[in-house]
């Protein structure tokens, strides 16, 4: 469990998106952060204070948050220097880089002397059980998607979020990079071996109080032919009792399959039912939620509701307009 | 690609089922091994030449094959003396026990000493790709199973060992350690990382002459809600042509999970095809493959009758029977 607050390390970004994580940081959990640390050259902005690492110890901060990738997701020289830096104040380091903190020895040596700690979220540091496929207490509400990087994680913040506001009792459960920096805790799935996927996403989403949500983040596709393993295990190890769809469309292709296309809503609606039902005789497909940012606001209305009115479910845009008539679904559940 | 042929070492097996990785290459790689190794107290015997390692590596012997599985899948001290002794008269040696060879430092020091190499099949010794879903040349037969454990990999054993007799082109090709040490090379599939599944067995099959035949390995099941996601990947890293269905009839329940059931051969048929089309439209059911083992003779026949009256393909027991109607109805695609 990575310790908050959060100090967010924007390094040297070329521009706000290369920032992402730490816009997503921002966004879903707004609380978390005592501030943004920004290195000369800096070209992207949360709009929180800029902070040395001595103000935001000072301010409380516990953790830097590399909440930055640059191509390549190595750690440069320039940022080898800040990072020391930042322990030296007081802070551990998170990360979700692809090359790890723990491999660079002096990061490893400088931690070790101070008794700070190192979080790599994009490897597993729990050894996950195998699955048993035993049926648990509280529910579960897993989005699966037409396409991989459909919106599917944004989806669960925002349904969390929502339900929230409406005190019911919800957790996000990360599965992946972004959403473990965003909460502080989750299962990075797709560096989980084979054996153990299933077993993982059991322990992320344990026993619970009968009426608790589990908003299960949602990896890959069924019709995604590099990573429909990994969804496959979300859904019989997620044991979800409702299903939300996820989709762009506006995709020409599979993200990263120009040969493929995306199913139709229909087909992942009776596929996902059909594999689900395997752990769940009762799950349902309650809801649609739909990517509309390359849609203006006409056509995103409409496509939403043509969509709502073939499909005979509540058809939104978490994002753009929230995440209200999908939690109506789950509370009708 | 752990060298052959092999001395098969069957240590101090407490019987010859704790011998049934042996007994597997023996049954389908008869001219691999030059002998067996017993022990002091050895109750196994596959009928093969008791040789001394020295008399083995005389006969042509490449590398010392562990062929037995112990109790809690450890090297004891017993053996490791043996296993000295073998580097030290010439050998390699593989192993698929859960403790690896690796692992033993006197053993990892003698080898390096010597030069000999130590294959643990357990764990992957390849950096595997990320799957593309490119369309691959050649053609590939997968077999999946209402459950785990049902003689997937035998009915791709006896079905690669009745194409060879006909001559045609066929190889095996194994995702399991039991059928890598019985062929001497592939994918340990469940030790793969997530998001490398797909690519491994991409990588396993790879692009080949259109009238050549990958039987590729089964592991897990659809309907496994522990291993699921494993079966996911072999379907859409695999781009079947031909599927054959697997199934064992007098389970009480699905392998280790007593509160699932098996799936009906339709369902499996009718989901397996879903996912398989993905990746290739054109992929069909060829037959049904029956593990009648626990069925007596004229209740196997009446079973595999019934059921290829009621499913309409080609239903055998390959092992009890020959796989001659599945290879027949693959060489009718």
């Amino acid at each position: 469990m990575i310790k908050s607050p959060y100090l967010l390390f924007l390094g040297d970004a070329a521009d706000s998106l290369a920032a992402k994580v730490a816009q997503g940081i921002k966004d879903w959990r707004p609380d978390m952060s005592v501030g943004q640390f920004r290195m000369e050259g800096c070209n992207a902005d949360l709009g929180l204070a800029d902070m040395t690492f001595e103000q935001a110890v000072a301010a409380g901060a516990e953790t830097l948050v590399i909440g930055v990738a640059n191509r390549g997701g190595f750690i440069s020289p320039a940022w080898q220097a800040k990072l020391i830096e930042a322990l030296e104040a007081g802070l551990d380091i998170a990360s979700g880089l692809h090359n790890l903190l723990r491999d660079e020895p002096v990061l490893v040596a400088k931690a070790a002397e101070l008794g700070r700690e190192l979080f790599d979220v994009r490897v597993p540091s729990v050894e996950y059980p195998i699955g048993t496929g035993v049926k648990r207490t509280g529910k579960r509400c897993l989005p699966v998607g037409t396409d991989c990087s459909v919106g599917k994680m944004y989806t669960g913040l925002a349904m969390e979020k929502e339900m929230l506001a409406r005190k019911m009792k919800a957790t996000f459960r990360p599965t992946g990079q972004t959403g473990i920096l965003i909460t502080g805790d989750g299962v990075p799935l797709d560096a989980v071996v084979a054996d153990f996927m299933a077993g993982s996403v059991e322990y992320l989403t344990p026993d619970n109080d009968p009426d608790h949500w589990d908003l299960i983040e949602g990896q890959g596709s069924l019709y995604h032919a590099s990573y429909s393993g990994v969804t496959m295990a979300l859904i019989h190890g997620g044991q979800p009792d409702a299903l939300v769809l996820c989709h762009e469309p506006t995709r020409k292709h599979m993200r990263g399959l120009p040969d493929y296309q995306q199913p139709s809503l229909e087909e992942l609606r009776d596929t996902a039912l059909i594999l689900a039902r395997v752990v769940n005789p009762d799950v349902k497909v309650v809801g649609i939620s739909v990517n509309t940012q390359h849609l203006d606001e006409d056509a995103a209305v409409s496509y939403l509701a043509e969509t709502e009115a073939r499909m005979g479910i509540p058809t939104v845009d978490p994002f753009r307009h929230g995440a209200a008539r999908l939690v109506d679904a789950l509370e009708a559940c």
